[in-house]
């Protein structure tokens, strides 16, 4: 089979903007057109992942909108919605609609606006957020997503023992990692005494362990290697993407700590790729609360079963270490505009595969993998990229 | 390449229905496993439309729960939404995923809530259908649907000389068909008279020129032919399927009444199909409004430019007729639950191209054509089926 490439990269900086959807998606789109060397007359089609501007900002049916403002020129346009994993289902669609020749040329991304900028609050957020959870089972309970993965990582730390301070050593390190991203939300470092010395989100979960609400956009281009070889970006592989989708509610679950789905969709990447999951060099994974980065990190098979906290806190997945997990910073640091999230973590890998990542470059990286989560650990998008020899 | 092909087919009424979008979806999909003969251990994926479940229910990320209350055991779900077109693209992307081989049996199919049943009066169900019009540009000025097909054909009555009895004529012709449809909202004749005694709702159309707002859900079973000799129900053929975005908003367009991109879908799908318009039997359009059937069968060449007009009032379109045009009923009185609008065409198509429509078969139907809207007729879908021989 013809795999796709990435040929072409652009991100907003995640933090709060204040313009519209199209405008801020565009603000991704055109760097990354600009990056691959590709006209909008050479774009078949648009693959577009927006979550919640509905409910944020009264604005569906992006799609159309966003095509005329980039002058896509009456292409296929169309919106993707799986919760926080919303670009990553848009980016496995375009990467099979490239191999299967359907398109040559495909605009992938994603853009959301989640701050004030918005005109609602925290708490009005976090409700809108909480949409994403069971309508019958969990929203009556008055759960939201901190509860969500509190409920994850409680479960990690009664059957491994890892504790509040290994949790902390996650935050630590996702913010040395997004200090050096320019594109990141937070850009300052900070320690385990100011995690655990935070007002509790919901046990164990202190405020620094949990990602920001962020505004921001990114997009790929996505071709076929033939095309690739024709254009002015220089092209990252996809070897593989893997899809699968948990059962929710929480209580639908066999394992709270296995995650089931990520063990899967890693699985089909990897064997797509043809690698084990000791030939990955660095990975981005769906840190929106520090323990979703431990139970990520093992589900991926980088680190064993029950020893993610340990490993952070004795730097295995530091930069320079072992198995360097969110040099961008991941969503802890880098940020979490939940749209903008999944091809945000492919144009990191696209960076870093091509040796482009700058202050925050993994050393020797020609293999990373991606991990993108929507709502209860259920929708599941693990890609595996490659430099391109 | 390997058409794919509809195996199994299944609709809940379109009306009122108070009970969860889960559970609302599973009354057409289970329907539609069984159709098929297929059981939920043989879907590889779920491709499913919702447009407002945010907005309406607070209902978003509904991939994974419609997925665990059908028992589909992890495979890929997702949600699309590109306006009333959403189940559309949702086929569309199952129809190119089953034709690349990367899935055998993909269930689709959409579910929406747009009466009281919600919660929310016409008036607040009305602004919400508006988030899928332009933000920036048509949003402020007020302007929601029956505004936006109302300037569609107040021109086409400025080029053409379209009056309001012929419009009013698609209205009469669509509830004499939904009568005879078990699934349809509106089960009674309306004359002509009672159309242009109305309330305007958005000049030129009068109430009864509009279509209602429905709760609903369809499904679909796609696979390819290899496996369809192998299930028990009865293939329909997947022809073609061409999809244009047009630009948005109103003023972006060259033309009001061309609709462009429904002309380049219909020959993108025509194209596929191997076939002229002349070779359609019956045609299911997005008519939404009654100028939205004339545009539409002028669009996909099945009456001249111009006369879709006269050729309504002249019964050209009716059951029985030259063309027949929404033997469904269609969206003016089968009803109109917008995410479950294009593959409810798709149902209809299949259950026609299969001789089983009751009393609203289409002799001799062997090829089909739906035709499905998004926004400001920006999202445009056209496929064509065939009987299978």
């Amino acid at each position: 089979m013809t795999r796709a490439t990435v040929v072409g990269a652009g991100m907003t900086e995640f933090g709060q903007h204040d313009r519209p959807l199209t405008e801020l998606f565009a603000d991704a789109a055109i760097p990354a057109l600009a990056d691959a060397g590709v006209g909008t007359d050479e774009i078949d089609a648009l693959y577009f992942g927006n979550a919640m501007g509905g409910q944020t900002e009264t604005d569906t049916h992006l799609a159309p909108a966003i095509g005329t403002h980039l002058g896509l020129g009456g292409v296929p346009c169309q919106r993707f919605e799986d919760a926080c994993a919303t670009s990553s289902t848009a980016f496995k669609q375009a990467v099979e609609a490239v191999e299967a020749g359907v398109h040559d040329t495909v605009l992938v991304g994603g853009v959301e606006r989640c701050t004030p900028a918005t005109g609602l609050d925290t708490a009005a957020m976090t409700e809108v957020f909480a949409s994403a959870t069971h309508r019958q089972y969990e929203q009556p309970t008055g759960l939201t997503f901190p509860g969500v993965f509190a409920l994850f990582t409680k479960r990690h730390m009664h059957e491994y023992g890892t504790t509040e301070e290994q949790l902390a050593a996650v935050a630590v390190k996702n913010h040395r990692h997004g200090k050096a991203n320019p594109y990141a939300h937070f850009g300052k470092d900070v320690t385990v005494e100011e995690v655990l010395e935070g007002p509790t989100v919901a046990d164990p979960f202190r405020l620094l362990d949990c990602c920001p609400f962020s505004d921001g956009a990114s997009a790929v281009v996505v071709t076929n290697p033939e095309r690739a070889e024709t254009v002015a970006g220089e092209p990252v592989a996809v070897a593989g993407v893997g899809h699968r989708t948990g059962t929710v509610p929480l209580a639908e679950k066999e394992s709270l700590t296995a995650t089931r789905p990520a063990r899967e969709a890693a699985t089909e990447a990897y064997d797509q790729a043809g690698v084990d999951p000791d030939a990955i060099d660095l990975a981005e994974v769906h840190d929106c609360f520090t323990g979703a980065e431990v139970l990520a990190t093992e589900a991926l098979g980088l680190i064993e079963d029950g020893r993610g906290g340990p490993a952070a806190a004795a730097g295995r997945t530091e930069r320079g270490g072992e198995i360097p997990v969110n040099p961008s910073g991941g969503l802890k640091a880098k940020g979490h505009p939940i749209g903008a999230t999944g091809t945000g973590q492919i144009a990191e890998l696209t960076e870093q595969l091509r040796g482009a990542a700058g202050d925050r470059q993994v050393e020797n990286a020609t293999r990373g993998v991606a991990h993108n989560l929507g709502g209860d650990a259920a929708t599941t998008v693990v890609t595996v990229m490659e430099a391109v020899a």
